[in-house]
């Protein structure tokens, strides 16, 4: 069942190691940032797995490139904590009751500034450590450096081979003395592990927190297939997760992405979106409040007639494809910017995705003798005709999210925070009220998680505190905005 | 189970029949507008059940109030058809074909512009109609006539008694050698009237298609009971009418209705919004764009994150009542709106509500000897307090779009056409395809009625055209600023 | 000098006075609302110069159209007063010091509720005061009752012949034991008038305050021809007048004026604004807001410059004219519609003006004998073309605002305070301050004006405080949505 | 005359040249972007003075950092001209015509990819340039370098020594053999410089035209002097160039210039923006439009009552202080932000600055023993409380846009056109049309250089073309968003 691995997305890098193939799943890209690698890795070629580093305590419990760019991760995660208020409230309670302590925590993530942030949130609510990295190349390596400094074992590097990554997720697993109870993964290639190597630690673990599609994906086939054999948790489709990770995260991106890859002016300027989901949704809504004239191309009659109602231009794609200076894909499908759509568009425009898949633009058309390819800076290149033409195309077709911008940080304190509490509900909850089942996070989930940032139902938490109490000690700290809640009818 | 009907709808009136208390049960007054009805009724006190009158082809088949006032009517529903094309094409269409021809509708409405384009619809689809006012007071008898005039069987008047609701009913459903095959509700009086006095009507009738909350409520409760004998649908849950007579309708109304009634300059404004659901949403974005400055108060946690996100302050109503010049509901609940709120309310604050029900102000609070009421214009009370300030209650605390704002006609036109096409499904569906109960109309449902729009779906309708063809038909018309559609990937 | 008077605006009424044609020049229309008259003059034909009416104190020293509807005026000056906090906290100030004690004024305004509000104040000040109508049409009777109530000496109704007019000026001028020491003048008539018939009460006149554009030309060209004889005040080019009367105003009132008029939704509709100036601006914003699809047409490339960044398709007209759904005219030129854009228009296209001139939309051209005009409803037509299209014209191409929709109260109190503190200003300045010319009301002195409105500057006014605790007492008052000014860098 | 020249901008830098104090005046940084500068100087500290370069043609008439970088300097230039097409379109045209034959242009401007399009289009139009940098650290070396590859005199690197300066500036003037006779001057140096050594060469120059706000006021001091003895032009004060240097521009670069400093989810936030000028109005609308709460400070009177009217709550400082989480200045007062509102702000609160000058933030209080500075990421400080809140002060209180975001493209092409038609004017004006004075760009001027853009008066400089055939070749090129202009009324 976990044949149909899914190609790995292909991650961006300077050093050009694109034509790498292989099969690692695909993690959550959609929360992720690889605009804040500030070093590049090319400065030393020995492998991490054959150097010998101790961090200033003395330990060795650990694989990084270089424990020396500690001080500089450090710093990075300072800057991340200053907007994952959740977390920090959430770590700040935990100094009193440890609501994980006993729990041993393998987990397979993207290593960023703010993933330390939630696994150091971890450490500080009780629980143990051992982290590897669920993407070859995502991996901040100043800041597992940091994680490493501050005594994680953490196996992570940024430019793994696929060998590095398995034997990372190897060292994290499979420990002399030491046991796994929860697993929170990202893409699914931990569990997996798990289950085709070591499916004698599922008698311990008591519970997969999964935040990744195609994680989740995994996930159902094995509940389906009768061979999940613990509790596991959705936290992909948390109401919140969604929302963020699309409308509000998107609306922000899609600047940050074009503005960091082109300089371009967004006043006057005239865009087509295809695609009226959230992510559309929230292209829009930016672009039109810098001034952007927005097209929108949409085949679902209900969200056509809110681009509408919210009072975009309802096109066809053809119809505007030579006037429009940039287009952005958000639909789902595949080839929806053709060759066609291509020979067509005028000169210098540009073209990018914001949908999940890396085949809305159709780029494997552009691949042809006529046409040169000029890569103009790193994510950026220049599609030129015979006639002189440019198209601008970024980060060769796949999410402009991913890999020309940073995603919000607060945005990714929303969903490490559920995750955090998905593990605290799974690791405290009574034996038999989670079955070997996948569990949704449905609505009333979502809310739940949520309403914890305002204190209700942190009770279980937090049992020393009413839920009013908890109310007016989270107010100030977690919701952004928000002096005081909730409040009708007072 | 008819014996729980909710008290009617009071309807404003300057002659101020308000002391009127009878049971007849709540129709869609959320998609109907009092502010169109021009001419009053006290220059004629001769009941228009002792008229004798006769239209211009010489039928006497109808009892309106004053069949001379049919041109006057027939311009208000010239002015309606303009902004409802969706209707509009239907007609056209059915000059070949006629779906509804053999109908025989009975219907029990609000009778205004926008209903007129609806019965004549039915008409030009082949129907025969009866039609009854749904409320004693929203039928402008200037379209009741032009319907009239037409040959459409309208028993209708402003200013009904009771007992003349319920003759009004039975002229249309006790009718020598005419028997209805198809009923159109709002509210439920006209099926309950069915159910009580003439049962064996049932046995002929197609399906029962109802618009409002309450109705519906009342067709689930017989479903329940397995008294329902025919098949009903459910307009009310469809996702357009939803979006529509909600987000998008409220976000035109709160504007209309505050203008109208108070000539408030809405720019530098301070405003707070009690509820931030699909009602609040559209008036805090109205508000928010003309200029004012808006809180909201909203207890459920993702919607109140949704609120921060879109940058309202969320706050409690404490927080912010002495220093806020509106104050508008629309959470659903009761008292949300307290008399010690309304103490502390600067003078000159308007107070209005925008949501379903007329206890999210509590106005009986108000009603107490040391406050001084003064009427200054329909619909707008001045409560003085013993020191002067003034209060500003706009409709006495009912809902604001009902009393002192239009809904957009193109809204109502949504609505209308999925009611006839509801009334198209159910009259041509095979034997068997409904069975005796409630169809809820899921998104699905709403889906399909939205794609007949542009044409999709619509070979049952019109069979002899493909959906593409049909397609290029209806895009001008319909959606509103669509030149053509659908569009991705094309 | 007074010779070149310009035709008087043509008020529009029902009774289709619109044949007369005299010579009143032009006041302040823009500032003007005519949608606040609530009773027609049809019911008495008697002249109110004939009639014999006593206030409830027994004074005659007033000519209205009917005493008894008093208390209806004085709820809506009630009314407008919830608006027009400006003048209230000038009043407020006065009850101790009286600025304007011993000032005569005669005065020749619109009068409607908001004006009464002026009035008021001014007498509150320590004026006394006499007053005539600027428009033979604009006069709210219920209004002028309410003032002539209170001890106003008024003289004005709605519907006044030309022999009328300047007999109400003359009633005010023309005093027996009473002469007027100031003028405050809206269109130059009255002004006019004394200077051609009592030329010596310039003698004691110590100025003119004149807001609008024809009067405050009329004052320019006797200052360049050598006669003006006492200083002058020109209101009408204040900064804030300018921008509240345009941009500000627009904003809101194209939204009001379109849906009284029309009902029609706005979400998704596709409209053309003609012209980008500051009316332009306000009319763009409040429809993109709504949901609107807007293009614009500018000739002027900063102008249109400025929409492009704004995010508005700048096009021809001609480019959009078959697809439009609202076509609104603010260019200040003429025969922007011309009748062959109008016979391009598609069925049920409304047309509009907010442009100060009536002749941006060729209305002419429609009056021929092919078209058929239907009023359906007031100041709305259908103009219908022999193949059934109707054309929506509004107010007959007239500018929406002072036809259709109110203007905000407090639009009209940002202008009415000015006049205030010009009439105090002239007043109270020491001999020689202000030669016989006319006072251009420059930036600064705009600024020092509404500078007012937060209490520096306002020593002169009340000496007794100091500007700072001026400041904090007028804050919350003044200021809409200001709690407390000034603020950097404190 | 040149004797109060200003401090020059401190250029931010990695290798910390801060304590570098020279007097070199302030040129346009408020037109200039440091963020791409894509390579340090630190890897070759050989001065180019001292290098032998050539370059692929043999010529060595340059001094740059490194030839070798030209090619990616030239791709710079090419992602440029994609949005620069007003410059690409004048250049187009100068294929037949060349309206700076003769020409000899010596400029000093930063030297940008931006700044090069401009240059390789005079030299398009006919000019021999010879260029030096404005400022010692806004050098892209790559460009220079493309720049000498191309064939342009180039003399300037990053990180000039203040010797090294004028020396680059002193080698485009003195020149053997070849004589300016138009001077491009960014900040008066290069003006300065040949008024102080070589008098003489103002006998050939036909005129100067300055960008920036202190070498304008230089020439101002100049003329007043009676010193001036060639005519200049005031590019500073064009319409378009302040309506887009403030307004427009800023709306982007403070998202831009936030995001990338500290990824930062504008989201819920709540900014406090001290100033509504157009700095100011472009930062709210922006931050306001991505869902931040934005408050506003302001003491003029008129732009705090903007502020209210656009839906800004308008505060004190103080009143906020504690709440908010970014503070922006942009007031053009010193010390807006002083220490005590630091010491109140809140954990993680960032603090930056737009407005033109350097002490709007007292950041020179923060230099005490008890707080901590910690250098975070390039541009970003967090300075430490004892209690361990973290105040995030960006480009340490510098302007933001100078230091860390891009200024967009297209904003830099206005100018840039605006500077080289002022060059085609004064070089082909007739003698005597332009005396030894400033001109003032006035609005007139400023609109005819933007109509230029559009073609019409387009005819000085392209006799054959009609201007209307003109604006058909132009429109689609330069205006964003316009497909055809002007429009009204045709």
């Amino acid at each position: 069942e976990w044949n149909d691995m899914q190609e790995f997305t292909k991650f961006p890098t300077k050093t050009g190691r694109r034509s790498l193939s292989r099969s690692i799943s695909q993690s959550s890209t959609d929360s992720y940032s690889s605009a804040a690698s500030y070093t590049d890795s090319s400065d030393d070629e020995v492998s991490p797995r054959e150097k010998q580093q101790t961090n200033s305590k003395g330990s060795s419990n650990f694989c990084v490139k270089n424990i020396k760019q500690a001080e500089f991760g450090r710093r990075e995660i300072e800057i991340a904590e200053q907007d994952m208020s959740a977390l920090i409230s959430l770590r700040k309670r935990a100094q009193g009751e440890k609501p994980l302590a006993g729990a041993k925590i393998v987990g397979c993530t993207h290593i960023t500034a703010q993933t330390a942030v939630l696994i150091e949130t971890l450490c500080a609510l009780g629980a143990q450590c051992r982290w590897s990295a669920c993407n070859i190349y995502s991996t901040q390596n100043e800041v597992a450096a940091a994680l490493a400094e501050a005594g994680v074992a953490v196996f992570a590097w940024k430019g793994e081979s696929e060998d590095d990554f398995w034997w990372c997720i190897d060292r994290c697993v499979n420990v002399d003395g030491w046991q796994a109870n929860m697993i929170l993964d990202d893409g699914g290639d931990l569990t997996h592990w798990v289950y085709k190597k070591y499916p004698n630690i599922f008698k311990k673990i008591r519970g997969i927190v999964e935040e990744s599609v195609t994680g989740v994906h995994r996930l159902y086939q094995l509940s389906k297939a009768g061979k999940l054999c613990v509790p596991a948790m959705n936290v992909n489709d948390s109401v919140t997760k969604q929302k963020f990770d699309n409308l509000y995260c998107c609306r922000e991106s899609i600047l940050d992405g074009l503005k960091r890859t082109t300089d371009v002016m967004f006043g006057g300027k005239q865009v087509v979106v295809c695609g009226y989901g959230e992510v559309g949704k929230g292209c829009c809504a930016a672009l039109k409040a810098l001034g952007a004239i927005v097209y929108v191309t949409e085949i679902d009659p209900i969200c056509a007639l809110q681009a509408c109602m919210d009072g975009f231009r309802v096109v066809k794609l053809s119809e505007v494809i030579r006037q429009v200076d940039v287009v952005i894909t958000c639909t789902g499908n595949k080839n929806v910017v053709t060759r066609e759509h291509l020979d067509r568009m005028k000169n210098s425009c540009i073209v990018c995705n914001m949908g999940h898949s890396n085949t809305e633009i159709d780029v494997t058309s552009l691949r042809t003798p006529e046409l040169t390819w000029e890569r103009v800076r790193s994510q950026v290149d220049h599609v030129i005709w015979p006639d002189g033409k440019r198209v601008v195309l970024l980060a060769e077709g796949r999410l402009l999210n991913l890999s020309c911008s940073t995603v919000p940080t607060f945005v990714l304190s929303i969903t490490a925070t559920t995750q955090a509490l998905a593990l605290i509900e799974l690791y405290n909850a009574p034996e038999g009220r989670y079955k070997q089942d996948v569990y949704l996070l449905p609505k009333k989930m979502g809310s739940r998680f949520s309403s914890t940032f305002w204190g209700t139902g942190l009770q279980r938490v937090q049992s020393a505190r009413t839920a009013s109490q908890a109310l007016l000690l989270l107010c100030d700290d977690t919701l952004p905005a928000c002096t005081c809640l909730p409040s009708t009818p007072t």
